[in-house]
Protein backbone atom coordinates (compact mmCIF):
# COMPACT_ATOMS: atom_id res chain seq x y z
CA UNK A 1 0.00 0.00 0.00
CA UNK A 2 3.23 2.46 0.50
CA UNK A 3 3.64 2.49 -3.19
CA UNK A 4 1.50 4.24 -4.60
CA UNK A 5 -0.54 7.37 -3.93
CA UNK A 6 -4.73 6.36 -3.73
CA UNK A 7 -6.79 8.99 -4.96
CA UNK A 8 -10.56 8.75 -4.37
CA UNK A 9 -12.13 11.24 -6.40
CA UNK A 10 -15.93 11.55 -6.63
CA UNK A 11 -19.04 14.10 -6.05
CA UNK A 12 -20.09 15.58 -2.67
CA UNK A 13 -21.64 13.47 -0.30
CA UNK A 14 -20.46 10.27 -2.77
CA UNK A 15 -19.05 9.06 0.73
CA UNK A 16 -15.15 9.71 -0.01
CA UNK A 17 -13.99 10.44 3.79
CA UNK A 18 -16.09 7.05 5.01
CA UNK A 19 -14.17 4.81 2.64
CA UNK A 20 -10.52 6.75 3.57
CA UNK A 21 -11.13 6.61 7.07
CA UNK A 22 -11.36 2.63 6.77
CA UNK A 23 -8.68 2.82 4.57
CA UNK A 24 -6.95 4.43 6.94
CA UNK A 25 -8.03 2.22 10.15
CA UNK A 26 -6.75 -0.80 8.13
CA UNK A 27 -3.09 0.56 7.43
CA UNK A 28 -2.48 2.32 10.71
CA UNK A 29 -5.15 1.28 13.22
CA UNK A 30 -5.66 4.36 15.63
CA UNK A 31 -4.08 7.30 13.37
CA UNK A 32 -5.95 10.36 12.50
CA UNK A 33 -5.84 11.41 8.96
CA UNK A 34 -4.73 14.81 8.18
CA UNK A 35 -6.36 17.72 7.29
CA UNK A 36 -4.73 19.38 4.13
CA UNK A 37 -6.84 22.14 3.17
CA UNK A 38 -7.14 23.79 6.33
CA UNK A 39 -3.54 23.93 6.59
CA UNK A 40 -2.05 23.94 3.01
CA UNK A 41 -4.29 25.98 1.30
CA UNK A 42 -6.41 28.13 4.33
CA UNK A 43 -6.69 31.08 1.77
CA UNK A 44 -8.57 29.09 -0.80
CA UNK A 45 -11.90 29.37 -1.52
CA UNK A 46 -13.84 27.29 -3.95
CA UNK A 47 -13.96 29.12 -7.38
CA UNK A 48 -12.53 26.93 -10.10
CA UNK A 49 -8.76 28.47 -9.96
CA UNK A 50 -8.32 27.81 -6.42
CA UNK A 51 -9.63 24.39 -6.47
CA UNK A 52 -7.11 23.90 -8.84
CA UNK A 53 -4.60 25.25 -6.92
CA UNK A 54 -5.70 23.50 -3.70
CA UNK A 55 -5.47 19.89 -5.83
CA UNK A 56 -1.82 20.83 -6.81
CA UNK A 57 -1.08 21.09 -3.67
CA UNK A 58 -2.32 18.07 -1.91
CA UNK A 59 -1.33 16.11 -4.94
CA UNK A 60 2.23 17.17 -4.53
CA UNK A 61 2.20 16.35 -0.88
CA UNK A 62 0.84 13.03 -1.43
CA UNK A 63 3.40 12.31 -3.94
CA UNK A 64 6.00 13.71 -1.52
CA UNK A 65 4.39 10.80 1.17
CA UNK A 66 4.28 8.08 -1.34
CA UNK A 67 7.81 8.51 -2.50
CA UNK A 68 8.91 8.21 0.95
CA UNK A 69 7.02 4.86 1.94
CA UNK A 70 3.75 6.63 3.80
CA UNK A 71 0.70 5.85 2.15
CA UNK A 72 -1.35 8.79 1.10
CA UNK A 73 -4.84 8.55 0.57
CA UNK A 74 -6.57 11.48 -0.72
CA UNK A 75 -10.55 11.86 -0.48
CA UNK A 76 -10.84 15.19 -2.64
CA UNK A 77 -13.25 15.73 -5.04
CA UNK A 78 -10.73 16.61 -7.47
CA UNK A 79 -13.67 17.74 -9.97
CA UNK A 80 -11.73 18.88 -13.41
CA UNK A 81 -10.24 15.71 -15.74
CA UNK A 82 -7.43 18.16 -16.73
CA UNK A 83 -6.07 19.41 -12.71
CA UNK A 84 -6.27 14.88 -12.15
CA UNK A 85 -4.27 14.23 -14.64
CA UNK A 86 -1.38 16.97 -13.87
CA UNK A 87 -1.48 15.39 -10.38
CA UNK A 88 -1.19 12.08 -12.32
CA UNK A 89 1.13 13.40 -14.78
CA UNK A 90 3.60 14.80 -11.92
CA UNK A 91 3.24 11.60 -10.26
CA UNK A 92 4.48 9.96 -13.39
CA UNK A 93 7.34 12.11 -13.91
CA UNK A 94 8.49 11.59 -10.19
CA UNK A 95 8.09 7.86 -10.77
CA UNK A 96 5.78 7.54 -8.01
CA UNK A 97 2.30 5.69 -9.15
CA UNK A 98 -0.82 7.10 -8.96
CA UNK A 99 -3.83 5.07 -8.68
CA UNK A 100 -7.50 7.00 -9.28
CA UNK A 101 -10.49 5.12 -7.60
CA UNK A 102 -14.01 6.78 -8.79
CA UNK A 103 -16.35 7.21 -5.88
CA UNK A 104 -18.82 7.12 -8.48
CA UNK A 105 -22.00 7.43 -6.33
CA UNK A 106 -24.87 8.67 -8.68
CA UNK A 107 -25.66 12.64 -8.30
CA UNK A 108 -28.92 11.87 -6.91
CA UNK A 109 -28.20 9.40 -4.43
CA UNK A 110 -25.54 12.16 -3.20
CA UNK A 111 -27.83 14.87 -3.05
CA UNK A 112 -30.37 12.88 -0.55
CA UNK A 113 -27.58 11.78 1.58
CA UNK A 114 -26.62 15.50 1.47
CA UNK A 115 -23.81 15.22 4.45
CA UNK A 116 -22.80 18.76 5.24
CA UNK A 117 -26.25 20.47 3.86
CA UNK A 118 -24.89 21.83 0.61
CA UNK A 119 -27.40 21.22 -1.77
CA UNK A 120 -30.03 21.99 0.64
CA UNK A 121 -28.14 25.74 0.93
CA UNK A 122 -28.07 25.74 -3.08
CA UNK A 123 -31.57 24.69 -3.72
CA UNK A 124 -32.86 27.28 -1.08
CA UNK A 125 -30.86 30.36 -3.15
CA UNK A 126 -28.37 30.53 -0.58
CA UNK A 127 -24.94 28.71 -1.73
CA UNK A 128 -23.58 28.39 -5.27
CA UNK A 129 -20.50 26.98 -6.78
CA UNK A 130 -21.65 23.93 -5.44
CA UNK A 131 -19.59 20.87 -7.27
CA UNK A 132 -21.60 18.71 -9.43
CA UNK A 133 -24.44 21.20 -9.87
CA UNK A 134 -22.81 24.83 -10.82
CA UNK A 135 -19.65 23.78 -11.53
CA UNK A 136 -20.10 20.06 -12.37
CA UNK A 137 -18.24 17.12 -11.76
CA UNK A 138 -15.93 15.49 -14.36
CA UNK A 139 -15.91 11.64 -13.98
CA UNK A 140 -12.79 9.92 -14.55
CA UNK A 141 -12.52 7.77 -17.75
CA UNK A 142 -9.80 6.30 -16.95
CA UNK A 143 -9.84 4.92 -13.11
CA UNK A 144 -8.20 2.18 -11.45
CA UNK A 145 -11.33 1.15 -9.64
CA UNK A 146 -14.93 2.29 -10.27
CA UNK A 147 -16.99 2.03 -6.71
CA UNK A 148 -20.45 2.12 -6.37
CA UNK A 149 -21.45 3.46 -2.40
CA UNK A 150 -24.59 2.63 -2.79
CA UNK A 151 -24.04 -1.62 -3.11
CA UNK A 152 -21.02 -1.65 -0.72
CA UNK A 153 -20.52 -0.48 2.61
CA UNK A 154 -17.24 1.56 3.43
CA UNK A 155 -15.46 -1.10 4.90
CA UNK A 156 -15.92 -3.20 1.74
CA UNK A 157 -14.98 -0.67 -0.64
CA UNK A 158 -11.78 0.35 1.69
CA UNK A 159 -10.70 -3.71 1.37
CA UNK A 160 -11.18 -3.26 -2.33
CA UNK A 161 -8.91 -0.05 -2.35
CA UNK A 162 -6.39 -1.73 0.06
CA UNK A 163 -5.73 -4.84 -2.67
CA UNK A 164 -5.20 -2.48 -5.70
CA UNK A 165 -1.93 -2.04 -4.95
CA UNK A 166 -0.93 -5.14 -4.59
CA UNK A 167 -3.05 -6.55 -7.86
CA UNK A 168 -1.03 -3.57 -10.05
CA UNK A 169 2.14 -5.20 -8.23
CA UNK A 170 2.47 -1.87 -6.43
CA UNK A 171 2.97 -3.26 -2.91
CA UNK B 1 17.22 11.58 13.04
CA UNK B 2 13.73 10.37 11.77
CA UNK B 3 12.66 11.15 15.06
CA UNK B 4 12.34 15.39 14.45
CA UNK B 5 12.32 17.95 12.10
CA UNK B 6 15.60 19.59 11.82
CA UNK B 7 14.97 23.55 11.16
CA UNK B 8 18.25 25.06 9.68
CA UNK B 9 17.05 28.96 10.54
CA UNK B 10 19.55 32.12 9.55
CA UNK B 11 19.81 34.97 7.04
CA UNK B 12 19.99 34.74 3.62
CA UNK B 13 23.40 33.84 2.30
CA UNK B 14 24.25 32.33 5.76
CA UNK B 15 24.95 28.45 4.12
CA UNK B 16 21.42 26.82 4.87
CA UNK B 17 21.05 24.63 1.97
CA UNK B 18 24.88 23.42 1.72
CA UNK B 19 24.38 22.09 5.26
CA UNK B 20 20.59 20.69 3.76
CA UNK B 21 22.20 19.47 1.49
CA UNK B 22 25.41 17.69 2.86
CA UNK B 23 22.93 16.07 6.05
CA UNK B 24 20.36 14.76 2.90
CA UNK B 25 23.26 13.18 1.39
CA UNK B 26 24.31 11.66 4.55
CA UNK B 27 20.61 10.39 5.41
CA UNK B 28 19.63 9.82 1.99
CA UNK B 29 22.49 9.28 -0.72
CA UNK B 30 21.73 10.25 -4.02
CA UNK B 31 18.36 12.03 -3.17
CA UNK B 32 17.38 15.38 -4.36
CA UNK B 33 15.89 17.23 -1.83
CA UNK B 34 12.47 18.93 -2.37
CA UNK B 35 11.24 22.53 -3.64
CA UNK B 36 8.82 23.17 -1.04
CA UNK B 37 8.01 26.98 -1.50
CA UNK B 38 7.84 26.71 -5.55
CA UNK B 39 5.02 23.75 -5.08
CA UNK B 40 2.77 24.77 -1.52
CA UNK B 41 3.18 29.02 -2.08
CA UNK B 42 3.34 29.39 -5.26
CA UNK B 43 1.25 32.85 -5.06
CA UNK B 44 3.28 34.05 -2.00
CA UNK B 45 5.44 36.87 -2.50
CA UNK B 46 8.26 38.09 0.25
CA UNK B 47 5.83 40.24 2.33
CA UNK B 48 5.74 39.80 5.65
CA UNK B 49 2.68 38.28 5.52
CA UNK B 50 3.40 35.79 2.90
CA UNK B 51 6.54 34.68 4.54
CA UNK B 52 4.56 33.86 7.80
CA UNK B 53 2.05 32.01 5.71
CA UNK B 54 5.21 30.26 4.14
CA UNK B 55 6.98 29.22 7.19
CA UNK B 56 3.86 27.96 8.40
CA UNK B 57 2.59 25.56 5.19
CA UNK B 58 6.30 24.19 5.55
CA UNK B 59 5.88 23.84 9.10
CA UNK B 60 3.15 22.02 9.14
CA UNK B 61 4.46 20.01 5.86
CA UNK B 62 7.80 19.17 7.91
CA UNK B 63 5.65 17.74 11.04
CA UNK B 64 3.73 15.85 8.45
CA UNK B 65 6.68 13.74 7.40
CA UNK B 66 8.33 13.34 10.79
CA UNK B 67 5.52 12.03 12.37
CA UNK B 68 5.68 9.41 9.34
CA UNK B 69 9.08 8.71 10.20
CA UNK B 70 10.35 10.42 7.22
CA UNK B 71 13.12 12.92 7.87
CA UNK B 72 12.52 16.83 7.52
CA UNK B 73 15.52 19.12 7.07
CA UNK B 74 14.02 22.40 6.11
CA UNK B 75 16.57 25.14 5.73
CA UNK B 76 14.16 27.92 5.57
CA UNK B 77 15.08 31.41 6.51
CA UNK B 78 12.09 32.00 8.95
CA UNK B 79 13.25 35.64 10.34
CA UNK B 80 10.59 36.04 12.98
CA UNK B 81 10.28 34.46 16.26
CA UNK B 82 7.30 34.26 16.77
CA UNK B 83 6.44 32.06 13.43
CA UNK B 84 9.14 29.56 14.62
CA UNK B 85 7.82 29.52 18.00
CA UNK B 86 4.11 28.41 16.25
CA UNK B 87 5.63 25.91 14.53
CA UNK B 88 7.64 24.72 17.41
CA UNK B 89 4.52 25.11 19.66
CA UNK B 90 2.23 23.25 16.49
CA UNK B 91 5.39 20.46 16.44
CA UNK B 92 4.55 20.15 20.59
CA UNK B 93 0.69 19.50 20.71
CA UNK B 94 1.52 16.67 17.63
CA UNK B 95 3.79 15.33 20.35
CA UNK B 96 6.62 15.78 16.89
CA UNK B 97 9.90 17.04 18.26
CA UNK B 98 11.14 19.91 16.45
CA UNK B 99 14.94 21.17 16.78
CA UNK B 100 16.23 24.43 15.96
CA UNK B 101 19.38 25.05 14.73
CA UNK B 102 20.91 28.41 14.12
CA UNK B 103 23.18 29.14 11.21
CA UNK B 104 24.39 32.48 12.71
CA UNK B 105 26.81 33.26 9.96
CA UNK B 106 27.23 37.17 10.74
CA UNK B 107 25.32 39.41 8.36
CA UNK B 108 28.53 41.03 7.15
CA UNK B 109 30.12 38.08 5.86
CA UNK B 110 26.45 37.27 4.85
CA UNK B 111 26.07 40.26 2.73
CA UNK B 112 30.15 39.82 1.51
CA UNK B 113 28.77 36.20 0.08
CA UNK B 114 25.73 37.29 -1.68
CA UNK B 115 24.64 34.39 -2.73
CA UNK B 116 21.92 35.31 -4.94
CA UNK B 117 23.13 38.82 -5.52
CA UNK B 118 20.52 40.05 -3.28
CA UNK B 119 22.30 42.48 -1.47
CA UNK B 120 23.92 44.14 -4.60
CA UNK B 121 20.34 44.31 -5.77
CA UNK B 122 19.48 46.44 -2.51
CA UNK B 123 22.06 48.75 -2.11
CA UNK B 124 21.53 49.29 -5.74
CA UNK B 125 17.66 50.76 -4.89
CA UNK B 126 17.07 47.68 -7.44
CA UNK B 127 15.36 45.95 -4.53
CA UNK B 128 13.67 46.29 -0.90
CA UNK B 129 12.14 43.46 1.79
CA UNK B 130 15.79 41.80 1.90
CA UNK B 131 15.63 39.64 5.30
CA UNK B 132 18.14 41.17 7.65
CA UNK B 133 18.42 44.66 6.38
CA UNK B 134 14.51 46.17 5.59
CA UNK B 135 12.65 43.16 7.48
CA UNK B 136 15.66 42.17 9.95
CA UNK B 137 16.16 38.70 10.85
CA UNK B 138 15.37 38.01 14.38
CA UNK B 139 17.93 35.66 15.66
CA UNK B 140 16.64 32.45 18.12
CA UNK B 141 17.14 32.66 21.84
CA UNK B 142 16.56 29.03 22.37
CA UNK B 143 18.34 27.17 19.26
CA UNK B 144 19.19 23.80 20.36
CA UNK B 145 21.92 24.44 17.87
CA UNK B 146 24.22 27.40 16.94
CA UNK B 147 26.62 26.70 14.11
CA UNK B 148 29.38 28.96 12.20
CA UNK B 149 30.02 28.88 8.88
CA UNK B 150 33.05 30.74 8.79
CA UNK B 151 35.01 28.28 10.97
CA UNK B 152 32.92 25.38 9.93
CA UNK B 153 32.35 23.77 6.54
CA UNK B 154 28.94 22.37 5.47
CA UNK B 155 29.72 18.65 5.71
CA UNK B 156 31.24 19.60 9.13
CA UNK B 157 28.19 21.47 10.25
CA UNK B 158 26.28 18.53 8.84
CA UNK B 159 27.15 16.05 10.78
CA UNK B 160 27.22 18.14 14.01
CA UNK B 161 23.51 18.53 12.83
CA UNK B 162 22.98 15.06 11.99
CA UNK B 163 24.74 14.04 15.56
CA UNK B 164 21.61 16.13 17.39
CA UNK B 165 18.87 14.12 17.50
CA UNK B 166 20.62 11.37 18.94
CA UNK B 167 22.48 13.60 21.80
CA UNK B 168 19.02 14.69 22.47
CA UNK B 169 17.70 10.84 22.74
CA UNK B 170 15.33 11.44 19.75
CA UNK B 171 16.70 8.90 17.65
Amino acid sequence: MNGATVWLTGPPSAGKPAIARALAERLRPGRRLDEVRAHLSPGLGFSREDRVDNVRRTGWLAHVLTRNGVPAVVPVIAPHADTRRQVRAAHETAGTPRLEVHVATPLDACAERDVKGLHARQAGGGLSGLTSADDSYEPPEEAELVLDTRVRPPAESAAQVHALPRERGLA
